[in-house]
């Protein structure tokens, strides 16, 4: 068996990425999600801690995670609210044009969704 | 293509009726989701926010977005706990007996969730 | 007409587990939730609120609850992190490997999410 699900982050919490980053690690170590889909969206203010120069402490975490197959995808809306340039955004990351409609989309698409 | 998602707030933290507001204008004004159904559903201590006496500076915003076909639905068990009558909410509100069957006659219904 | 329907809680927050079980009871005594199938997961540090010798004032409630059909599913991974045991936590609870994955789980099964 495997699953579908996106997770979904606006805040600009660091608990709140630490909780989504766990969960996920979670679920990628359980047998039964053997090649599960997973996707972060963030949106809001959460986009700020996939910046290149900020990421910090979680980038080792993320970059496995990634490795992993999972995608993180960054609303763009939140992007120019925040004045911040796709370029500045870790390499990893997807930048989707509206961060809700991304999960819309998944959601149609069977995935299952948590808001950690 | 459309959407159809319902967007949960159930806080009495301004920061989230903002944020949730502010997801339900990015989905609109994007070209994909014309003819979208979106549906805010307000319970616990966030049903204040639709006070007529109280909206203030949101007021504008939800208006504007109510004319755009999103529907905002307030649970009336949480009028009766904070002792809210329906005739002092907003014109605009629909009021739903229990707000959490709301959210899941929506998602049995194929709307997504969003918890802003 | 009945309802499947999961709540998930990851924080310690006693103020978010208020709601759950407030959400849960609207829920419950509305006549078209008969036979309804209700679920409440939780992971993270909101797994505390199930020890045994801390549960306090939400007790009854959560008995009642239970006894009324409502599972409570506890996240094992979040007990070993905080070095909880397994026998720590209340009677009525049923222990999880992963919580994340009971959620997608119930989710694929047909439920709704929602998160207080």
């Amino acid at each position: 068996m495997s699953y579908k699900v996106v997770f979904h982050i606006d805040w600009d919490d660091d608990q709140i990425l630490k909780m989504a980053l766990v969960n996920i690690e979670n679920l990628l170590k359980d047998p039964s999600a053997i090649s599960s889909k997973i996707h972060l969206v963030a949106n809001g203010e959460s986009v700020r801690f996939f910046r290149k120069e900020f990421c910090g402490e979680n980038y080792p975490k993320i970059k496995e995670l990634h490795s992993n197959g999972v995608r993180f995808c960054i609303c763009n809306n939140s992007l120019n609210k925040l004045k911040y340039k796709p370029e500045n955004m870790l390499d990893i990351c997807e930048i989707v044009p509206t961060g809700v409609i991304e999960i819309c989309r998944l959601q149609d698409a069977g995935f299952a969704y948590i808001k950690p």
